[in-house]
């Protein structure tokens, strides 16, 4: 019996950015079709100056692989005293006909990849056809796999970018403009990112409101990447008292999205949560219907992007003769 | 970053009973000693003739090492129609100080070596010095793993079998006399069987009560083993209101082990479970105290004891040079 393992340069030459999107809304569309199982994710909490790992299983029937991603984050001594980064992560797929393993690859990128795809797969649902600027405030790794992604699905003409720290936002400028040839423009202040919004794009930390109600103009696609966990929070709650809702799961969302606080402050309730992204992407909800609506899409990231993303990495794999074969039975 | 691959056959050679007694040993010390996280498990059920997949998790803080065991089962046509077993396991073992992983081995036998071992412990801590005679319901793999392992704390000298089907009574005997040269007898009844006992071992599907109360004769100890799951039933519930229970996780059993009933019924109260067996290892509560007792041990299996069987496999691999590493990060 055959598993196919995979390190992480190769995951890395072995799926494009459309073919993340692809796999992405493929797993959205799952999620709203009875095609996924997804069981409540497991971890294990160690002590400061040690972080987590955490256990993300999700089973799609359309492919009949079972996925388990382990994800481990917030080691800040790993490269020093210990030469390995900080995260890592490994997906076991499984076979689902029989349960063989199948595929041992390294996961340390399908999170990024994934969740960039994430934001591109909500802005061709919900983002305003003539939508030409894009306002990222968050200016690190996952704020350049969301503009990577969404460079895919729509034309960036221009790109305000604002961050806490100076010379985080010049590396972004610098990144982006050689490899994308967007024109990036240094924000001087939130605010003003904001406001220059078709859509705005937020990757922080989730550690306090970063963006006010009354600085998003009318017609905004927000994406809102960066919380992902109980008590963190990028927006005012405000900002959902008029907006058009949509989340990747209500369920893991009203407990570690963005609405978790507005749903408890009562600015938003659950049925006024206008969708599950699946349900747009399969006609069963309504997308964005005026050019004037805010839309925002909260997104928490789910075990079945992970499954439909390896997945696609590991017939890519097959296809092109890459990675190494082991036999655990022979 | 090397990852040792270790293939089942590896496996097989790389622990010895007696060190499979000593890692189970270890392991409930260390659950009682809060040296332990075990978070609940999770799993897939798929649809019949299809059977499932569970993950189970475990941080031991005695050897830094994170487990995780992958352990499918119930597929029956697996080996006609698919080549591959009707179950299967794989086992990760994390380096809990970097979360760096370190080892990905077959788990296919882990499961039997470690609930073996459990038996074994339990009859060092609570059965009789003086017992002599064994009697074993269900003659599995399960009761091969229990009667080799308790071999090696005890001297049987006698050996009473019982099965519902009578070929599989016939192989066991032959395998056991041949392997361990203990005489076996076959019984022609289960209360035949039951009556001949100093230790009791049930290895069954649990489909139902098999022992009644009245058939366990006094200073028995006796070891449950089949019922691992709700619904599951081994025993009369009534043997329970005068014998000394002990558990591996009150926590787990009261769910999904033997005592399940008992409790139910108000046979047995919480307050009544004698102890966990890591307690009594660590001389925190007393074992057996007289003679005439009759002490149960109801086992459902931990994933700390995966753990520290897995680790002592991946130290005895490095020691030997045995395995195949794979750099998933270069």
């Amino acid at each position: 019996m055959r598993t196919l393992l995979l390190k992480k340069e190769d995951v890395r030459g072995l799926i494009a950015t459309e073919e993340v999107i692809a796999a992405v809304e493929v797993a959205y569309k799952g999620f709203n079709s009875d095609q996924v199982v997804q069981p409540d994710y497991i971890g294990i909490d160690l002590h400061p100056p040690r972080g987590d790992i955490d256990f993300k299983l999700g089973y799609y029937k359309g492919n009949e692989i079972i996925s388990m991603k382990a994800s481990s984050g917030g080691f800040p001594n790993n490269p020093t005293t210990h030469g390995v980064p900080s995260g890592m992560g490994t997906i076991l797929l499984f076979d689902a006909r029989t349960c063989a393993l199948v595929c041992v690859m390294d996961g340390s990128l399908i999170t990024g990849l994934r969740t960039g795809a994430a934001g591109a797969v909500s802005v061709k649902a919900l983002a305003r056809r003539d939508a030409k600027r894009v306002a990222s405030i968050g200016t690190g790794n996952q704020a350049r796999m969301q503009i990577r992604a969404i460079s895919q699905v729509m034309k960036i003409e221009e790109l305000h970018a604002w961050d806490h720290h100076a010379d985080s936002m010049a590396s972004f400028k610098a990144d982006i403009e050689l490899e994308l040839g967007i024109p990036v423009f240094l924000a001087n202040s939130k605010q003003a990112a904001v406001e220059q919004a078709d859509i705005l794009i937020t990757t922080t930390r989730g550690k306090g409101s970063v963006v006010e109600g009354g600085w998003v103009q009318p017609g905004t696609h927000i994406v809102a990447i960066g919380t992902d966990a109980k008590g963190k929070q990028e927006f005012d709650p405000e900002i959902f008292r008029h907006a058009k809702t949509v989340v990747d799961s209500i369920l893991q969302c009203s407990e570690k999205g963005e609405i978790q606080h507005a749903l408890r402050l009562n600015i938003l309730s659950r049925d006024r949560i206008h969708a599950e992204i699946g349900e747009v992407l399969l006609g069963k909800k309504s997308g964005r219907t005026s050019d004037e609506e805010i839309t925002i899409f909260d997104s928490t990231g789910m075990a079945i992007q992970d499954n439909t993303t390896a997945h696609k990495i590991y017939q890519n794999a097959l296809a092109h003769g890459v990675g190494t074969f082991f036999e655990f039975i022979e």
